[in-house]
Parts: C-alpha cells; sequence; structure tokens
C-alpha cells in the first residue's frame, strides 16, 4: 500500500506527494517535525502538516529570497536572517565573498540539528565560519539589536499562524526599520495571492509593512509545492529600489550560477497580474 | 463524507479539489467529459480526469493565451483556434471589434455542448456572430485551409497523449505557418517545466516549432491548478518578436479589463527562469 503525505492546502484544496518513508519525526517545545524521502520531490521537509520545503524546488525560494536583494545593494556585509532554519538562505548568502557577518536567528533548535543531519543539501554552509546562530525568537532579537546594524534582514518564517505569527506585526517591521543601515534591505516571504486565506494575509502583511518603509514592492516566483504555486516576496528598503538600483551587470560580474534567479526575471518577478496589483493597493 | 476530485498529476503528485456535487458526466467518442460544482473553485470541467480548468482560475489561462498576441500585432481581423471547446479562449477574442472573423476548430463537439450549458462564463461568446465552429480535427482542417489565411492561430489544446497528440508534430506546425499571413502570429499552450514528464513534452514541441518559425519564444504563467501551477505557452512568428513589436500604449487605448494580463506582465512572462531556458536550448 503506497503512502502518501497529503497536506489540505486550503479546506478544499489537497496536495499529495507519494512517499518512500518517513526519515524523521519530532514534537519539538514549538512544532512538529517531519522529514521523509519521496518518488518525486526527493527529501520533504514539514512543519506541523506544512510542507516548509522540498529537495526537488527548495532552490526556487532560496534563490529569489537571497539573490533579489543581493543584486540591488552589492555592498552587504552584514546580514540577519530571522527563521530559516533548514540553512538554505545562509547556503545562498555564504556564496557571496562580500558578505561579512550573517547572524542567524532560529526560534527551534531542533529543526537546525534535524536539517543538519537530514538535509546536508540546505544545511550544509551553517558551519561557516561567517554564521552564527542564536537560538532564540526573532521578535525579541530585533528588540535587543543595536540601531543600523544589519545591510540585509532576510524574514524566511512559516506563516503568520503558530511561531511565525509576532513576524508579521507592525511592531516587529519597526524594529527592523531601526536595526537596518540607511540604505539597508528588508525581505520576507509574504504568503500567496490567489487562496482567500493565504491573499487575507498577504494584504494585512503588505499594509503593516508599507506604513513603516517608504518603499515596499512585493515579487513572485513559481514555487510548486507551496499552496497554488504562486509565492509572493516582500521587498521593502528605507532608500533602494529593486527595478531602478539594480545593479545587474555587477551581479552578472560574480558569476554565481543560479537554477531560477537571472537578471532578466529580476525585472520580471516585479510583473505582477493585475487581481494581485489590486490586492495590494 | 465529503467527496474529492484526486488528480494524480504525475506517478508521485496528487491534486485534490473538494467537490459538492457532479453536474455532468458523459463518455463521447473522444474521451470522458466531467463538470463538477466545487467548494473552492467553483465549477470544475475535466477531461479523461485531466483539470481543463476551474472558474476560479480559467481566467488566467485565457489572458494569457489571447491578450499576449493581441497587444503585439493590433491589426488582427482573422482568428483560428483550435480546441478551446469550452469557449474561454473565443469569449477573450470577441472583446476586441478589430476581429472579424474566429474559425474555431474543436474535434469533440460535446464538449461545446457542455460547456454551453453548463460553463456560461466560459462559453457564452461562442453565438457571437463572428464565430464559426467547426466540429473536426484541428489537424486535418490546417492541411486543407487557404495559404495566407489567418493572422492568428491560437492552439488551446489537450496534452500530446490522446486527441491532442497530432497538434505537437512538426507538419501540424509546417501547415500553420502556410495558412498564416506574413506577420501571422502562432499561439500554443505549451505544457510546463517542472515534472519531467510535462517538460519532456514541452522540450519536443519546442524543438519542433522553433524549426519551423524564425522567432518561435515561451512564455509563462501562474495557472494554480494545473500540474505545478507552472505552465508555459509558445509565441511563435513569421516576423513579430513579442516584446520589441508589442504596441502596449495601443491596447491600453482599448480600456480591455484584465484580471491578470498588463503591460508589465507582458514584458516579465517572456523573462523565463534558468533551468527553463536551459531546457529550451
Amino acid at each position: 500500500m503506497p503512502l502518501w503525505y497529503n497536506e489540505e492546502q486550503t479546506e478544499g484544496i489537497s496536495f499529495g506527494i507519494k512517499i518512500k518513508e518517513q526519515i524523521f519525526s519530532e514534537v519539538s517545545p514549538y512544532q512538529t517535525i517531519e522529514i521523509y524521502d519521496t518518488y518525486e520531490c526527493g527529501k520533504l521537509f514539514t512543519l506541523d502538516g506544512l510542507v516548509m520545503l522540498t529537495e526537488k524546488d527548495e532552490f526556487i525560494y532560496h534563490d529569489m529570497i537571497v539573490h533579489v536583494p543581493m543584486a540591488v545593494k552589492r555592498d552587504v556585509k552584514n546580514v540577519l536572517v530571522i527563521g530559516g532554519g533548514d540553512g538554505g538562505t545562509v547556503r545562498e548568502l555564504t556564496r557571496y565573498d562580500s558578505i561579512e557577518k550573517i547572524d542567524m536567528v532560529e526560534i527551534d533548535e531542533r529543526v537546525v540539528r534535524a536539517s543538519q543531519e537530514h538535509l546536508p543539501f540546505t544545511a550544509s554552509q551553517l558551519t561557516d565560519n561567517r554564521v552564527n546562530l542564536f537560538f532564540d525568537d526573532g521578535i525579541v532579537y530585533v528588540k535587543n539589536a543595536q540601531h543600523s546594524m544589519y545591510d540585509l534582514i532576510i524574514v524566511d518564517s512559516t506563516d503568520p499562524i503558530g511561531p511565525g505569527e509576532g513576524l508579521f506585526t507592525k511592531e516587529f517591521y519597526d524594529q527592523c526599520y531601526r536595526i537596518l543601515t540607511d540604505d539597508g534591505i528588508l525581505i520576507n516571504q509574504h504568503e500567496s495571492p490567489f487562496y482567500p486565506q493565504f491573499s487575507k494575509e498577504m494584504m494585512r502583511a503588505h499594509n503593516k509593512i508599507k506604513k513603516t518603509f517608504p518603499i515596499s514592492m512585493v515579487y513572485q516566483a513559481h514555487i510548486p509545492t507551496y499552496p497554488s504555486g504562486h509565492w509572493l516576496f516582500g521587498f521593502s528598503s528605507k532608500k533602494l529600489h529593486p527595478l531602478k538600483d539594480v545593479n545587474s551587470k555587477e551581479w552578472e560580474k560574480l558569476n554565481l550560477k543560479t537554477k531560477y534567479y537571472n537578471s532578466d526575471l529580476h525585472i520580471g518577478c516585479f510583473a505582477l497580474p493585475t487581481y494581485v496589483i489590486d490586492m495590494l493597493e
């Protein structure tokens, strides 16, 4: 009897992945962590029964959450990653020699340890000597962090239900603003526009974030294993504009091989469908 | 006990939509036609157990298959639609006053009649007096059609398995070339890049089509109820380039309200991910 991982992405939509075996399962103080091996998507990592990543499409999410801001601000030295326990965001960041320090604040140490054991394809660079791991609440961390400390903050969080909830508040965005440098950038995973339960959260988050940041835009990617496959990211900054200030030629000189991101797509991913623009306004 | 429509999109991936009731079911000489009412996506129309459209996201597919070429060639008069029995492609075409004639060749009359009865939101304009319905094999139709008859051909077909198969051959593309005007455009649904069983067909189709047409490009859309949600369209033409020759200002003057397509997205949708570009080369 074949086993299927089945996620009810909404009350009326389900998504299933046929699994070979369950590799890991643990109830941490924060959530249920599970890792499977699958036929179609390689390793599958879930929290509380929701897909966080699969080995087959994680490159899309991690390309888009890292390379978009890195092509805009080319002198990033200090980065703060909030969440991101699987390590994929850090992996992409460590490809930039210009980066001197990556502070990663993940509330659940068990996610990091499970990833290091079972998801080496994302977690391998967590041991890079520029990386400092803090197992702490991101909300508390940003409150206590010094003024103008970071050039780039990446919020690589779960949905705004459960442990991720406080990362979608006005107070949190204000603290991010405070600890960013004058031309700093905040990137956050921004939910999805298609099914109402996600688009509601997307609109709420966007309405709050644009009260804090003078520049606040949204870009999109095709992430097949996330609900609807249409996922959004927020690009917020004090000064830099993601299209007017992008430095594609310089970025291309770095010669980073990326499987999803490229300079044309950098422009294209900000061209949103009309119904999404209407929701954001 | 709630009922779910479940589609195995690949051997290892399933997609489910919770249904209220089945509205229509018929085995035609070509395929099994089914229509359901669903909780999340409104009406659902399937052929041989594969999603053709849902009421919730059909606007994305039909916007992209029609408005992209119509913004490039602004004097389209004669259009050929192959397939498209649900009527959504014709519905979008009839919004252009410049179009004088739309010949639609659908192999399966039962699809058209079922759509007219149960899917009025797509089929309503099939009675427009510019529309001529032919219940015929598209391959035979193009073979018998006169030289340089059409400004635009839209192939709105099923996958290249079953009745749609012959619409993905070199012979068919050659005939399309022959019956297009000197600056004519061929648009076809072009499968998906993500799961190998679809990307294989996409690469095969693209390799054939680019042998026939000097300009042959691919663009993408987020269609959540199709496998992976990442769907492609082919833009092939004798002369007109989809980006260099697009006439966005003129198109905007028409003041057509569209929920997905817009002029920025016209440019953006041709910016493909690197892994897709690699597959197409």
